[in-house]
């Protein structure tokens, strides 16, 4: 049996991990996230394309040519979480289930950043765990592709 | 070293799970749970507690009780999530890391059920992967009591 | 054919019925209006059992305990009325039709006592008419269990 | 001593029942709920007068009219519920005791179907039993009517 | 040189006066306070038309019939004033000068009352004054039409 | 094949037409739309029927007179399309295609002019043209009626 | 008898009436329109006092010190209308009835100009008429000192 | 003449005083203010009952079991304060003045801290001194139940 | 004359037509509707330039290199509708007749999709048909350009 | 050691207590009030100064000219409490412990009253006990300022 | 050539500056402020004035007699910026260019402090700078007053 | 000392400026306007680049490309101030000092403009004074850069 396929997406100033606001973020680079993620990966048997983009658009190109590709997808929408309509509808155009992933705990946060949009077109949410959000995500996802759907 | 500890809440209704409006929140039932909470604890090495009630001041009395004993919490407040004032300020009281867990993605269905204020108690959540969402969120206490903090 | 039952619920603070604010509540005592509603169960052919509680819990609980006795439910959440997500959820876990009663006709008191959150897991509700209330919920259920479906 | 008397109204659209969504407002038609009401009206001794109007000023026109009439009223405001206060002033005016029916549970519907402004010219209100709405106010107005006040 | 000309308009359950909530509305009647209207419009040399409706259509219907024939309105649109956009547009169509009267002082009453949708197409308000509301009406226009323009 | 019959409904003070606010309305009759709207009809292979009221009532019963007349409905609400859940019910209840038209850009309009009830029972909506909205609103009627459904 | 007696109070920036935004406010200053409440006291047998100041204390502190004196109170609020509680109150300490005015149509400018705060303290308000504003107030006032109570 | 009896209520989370967040709650323990609240009853001469508990029910049953007993009540409704409309209707049903009592100045913090339903059922509310606060209320009831009625 | 010129602008994931979500947005590609668009400006004698992205910032580039070329501008704005102040800026900037076009009636879909930021850079809107509504927003624009302006 | 002194401020409206409403704010007067005031001072070993003041500017003024003479600050607000940020500003830029007081509970008052904007330069609130708030005020100051901080 | 002459206005609570909350609005003094006011306008050729008070009045008041004087305003309304709809119609009565002024970057405080109402009466503002904002301020109406117009 | 370097950053549709609504933006071109940015900085002793781009991510990128370049950065969010978390989250990411700059008064134009989401991660803010804003902006960047922190 082929090995399922995810897409992870990280979204804008991610690329800036390790440096960007440490006390909030995390001391993790993207690099040494997406080497946690892969590896995370190899053990679940699955195979991963990542991605970083400050480009909105980009993402939503990026969810449209992984559409045959992927069987599901990982997404920390970060600073277009709250206001884009674009990324929720190309999420559910696609029609994969998705996973929400946010480094912090948005929900303690500011209260622009506490109602997310994306998470309309998703299948759960994970948020608070730094890094690790990924691997719980990439856990979570590899049950519902195993046939362990919980919803 | 002695093992980490861990309280794990089911908040109010969960006791009918299985039964309960299944194509919302699944088909297996609390014991089930519970005991695939019990098995990945195991692997994990750490020490559970697990506690279901319908009673808020039952809930805020097992925090209190338990927070010698306790290293983390894991709360699924339920119908108590988004207004029990009480159940936050009992969490902070202790001053436990405690990870919230939603069996739904409770960020797609009512308005009422979105804005957790019991969250701010808490480092993280874990919402819609049905009883998957517990051990996720076991995963990622485990990982935050044995020093890997993602905050 | 057995008798249809119904569990009638009393929420907090009803105990006090006949002393309390009776220019709002009226005269009756909690007692008398129970017997008002057995008198006309047994005209309608109905078994009923009573409940009074100040615990939102212990009416949580009786709800999940009669879930194989009862047909029916009616349920005067009082206090509990505009914040229970807990009632609400616990009311559409057992799936049984029921019936929201309110003595006084909240619809032209204060404005948080209006939107009912319980409202959300009945089939009807009847505010305003006193003790005579729970009597007309009465002969709606009894109308509902005959097969003669308002909905 | 004579029959009390009451005017039902019923507001607009409501003369296409049992043709106009029946999953929501039930199969009867109009003639067959006033036939119901009549029917019941017989029995507890009343005499009845109805009136359907998809004219708010028309609604407002009998009220007046059957002031003197009239000793309550039984108004199903339909779409004119939420924003007439043209009709909440008429029944103010007139002074009557009059209960506010439904159809369907409006608490559960759309929000903006759900605050009433004519309820603050009512003693109660009945909502979600079909046709048998009518019939329980019809009850509650009589039981008002000989002296079992229930306010 | 030809009498200016003044359409009054009453809206609904004005016809009730004098019986209705006299403790809110004052104990005239609707005669009689035309009769009060007809005298002073003596005094000032204006040719009066009045009207009562309880048909929001009826009222727009004779805002458009009188557009030719008169050179002011003075309008108490009552229950309409808050909803009625028709009555707006009706007033604005026809750009007659109008002003809004209402007899109690709406400012202070319930919040659902207190933001005109009328006002848009008025030149001024006057609110509080009973009957008297509507002499000092006729005195604004009259010194409106005369040439006297407040704006 | 029979003509498809479209019932064209113009709400109120839309009578007044070529001499209401032109610069907001344009300079042409109701007369002159209405012909231009036949004459397209004619083209279209229509059958036409038009009403203009200010009465919300009267718009309701045409609605209604017309549901087995018609195969679909042509609406300017105007000064209705906000408030008017009545005219929402009508068209809900007759269950006919139905498109609303406005003249002009409601959406860049007053606050209170955007959010249109009525369009919930509605297929589309065409606004800012002018008479115009009336010819796209058959045209577009006339596609959906020749069974190419853009829903 | 004694004439009654009347203060008239202008509040901020109204000493600049004649200069200021003369197409929002009118032509005339403050000392003609000082001089047309003069006259028409006259006329009307009272006996006027008149204040203009910017300070929201001034007009508090002349309440107080004129509440032997006075038998009614004529204030245009202007820019406290909407926020200054202290006014409310010194109007409500006194207890004389008090007329609001206006010379713009405050409800047809601004959002924020709407809602007064000071209308609680009053018996009616008048606006939109310019300086006319305070005539109509001072008719209105001197009713109600003769007796004829309008409220 | 009999000593005045005071019911003291603790609400949720106060039993861990002295250990919860101390830099908002304060250092003394629960133990240590009832033993300052007796001192101060006894040199008031006033009788004691204190309690304190996390279950909202179980202090609705307190207030009512002592409602003959009692002549005043001390409540720091604590995490039941915004949302509680039981313990507001109990307040009400028994009809006794009561203080509300908050160690920390809720209104300075959380917007969601700030408006209380449960004052809605007393006479005066102290907040923000701490342990000091029972002491402050205790003062108030003293020389409110000697006859000196603030109100 | 030259024929005019239109630029037609599919907003974000409207390159997936066909493929996404169906029974919203219908099942023709977005290659065919362009197709339908073609024929359509063909046979009114326009000039037609279409355009998709997914990236706002590639839209506000295209309006501004086509603002001399263009005449007119067709635009779905799709997911950018109701946050995008960046192109309604683009649109005024321009100063060319656009027409707001949808597929679905966004009226009546989630709050979040109905208030248009975009609209306020529009002449008109088109919603709720399909592929059609674009040969709808085509003819409208061919009648303003002919000269026939609605506004 | 010499004393602490505490300067206390009455705001506006307040010089008429005894006189304005005493239904709501009691018969004492503010002199017998600043005598209990002066009374228990001298028990409490305190040095006091007084101030009322109608003018929101002189009691800014007087907070910054006693910042050297003063430890602590008694305000009653009053009319300013809900909208003043010039004495909220003025308390924190003093930085001296402030006790907030009101005569009435504010929280069963209008909506308006409600939530202070000067508690957030102030250390607690007492609020309902008529002049008995000054003097729990003058309490809980003098506590503080012995050094018992309950913050 | 005249020198131009610029009124700058402190308002209320800036004459602390230096000794108020340094850590928000820096350690310099008002004189210390006013001299390098002054400094510059000696090298940008214009006269000065300035104000400091903490009397919404008594800034009205300046405002206006100053308003042959000057030839613009600079104000720093600090406390009365949200609320002052008096010193907003003071500005746009004496109708001179203003630039509004705050220390510290109000748009990243609280909630209440970011929308100012004076702000409608100014052609800019200037916001977090410290005392260098009434600089940037004084610069930018210097060009403004040479005739280059950023407007 | 080497010079201070500040990226300037003109976000979208600042490409069309002197083409765009020149009665809000006023008539200078972008280059223009750059080439005044360049005297002044030459003047200033500041080293500047210049970006202007209409994609969101274009300009995220842009930032992090120059934080070890940059010592400050002056930036127009023009059309993404109000929605775009994502460049406050590059700005807070990279952590130098920037100025917001608008060209026209924002807080006076469309609700919708007000409130940047952009300023939480900016010193300060200079709206209204067209080209001019960035010359202040650049003014105030170099005393900041120089050591004279206005914070």
């Amino acid at each position: 049996m082929a090995a399922n396929r995810v897409l992870v997406i990280h979204g804008c100033n991610l690329n800036l991990l390790g440096e960007r606001e440490p006390h909030i973020y995390g001391p993790s680079t993207l690099a040494e996230i997406d080497a946690q993620i892969e590896a995370l990966a190899g053990e679940l048997g699955l195979e991963i394309r990542t991605l970083q983009s400050n480009h909105e658009g980009a993402i939503m190109d990026a969810i449209h040519e992984n559409r045959q590709w992927a069987d599901g997808i990982i997404i920390n929408p970060a600073g277009f979480t709250t206001t884009s309509v674009g990324l929720l509808d190309a999420l559910k155009a696609v029609g994969l289930p998705a996973v929400e992933v946010h480094l912090s705990n948005v929900h303690t946060r500011e209260e622009f950043r506490r109602q997310s949009v994306v998470a309309l077109g998703t299948i759960g949410q994970i948020a608070g765990f730094g890094p690790e959000s990924y691997l719980l995500a990439l856990r979570a996802l590899a049950s519902r592709l195993r046939g362990k759907d919980p919803a």
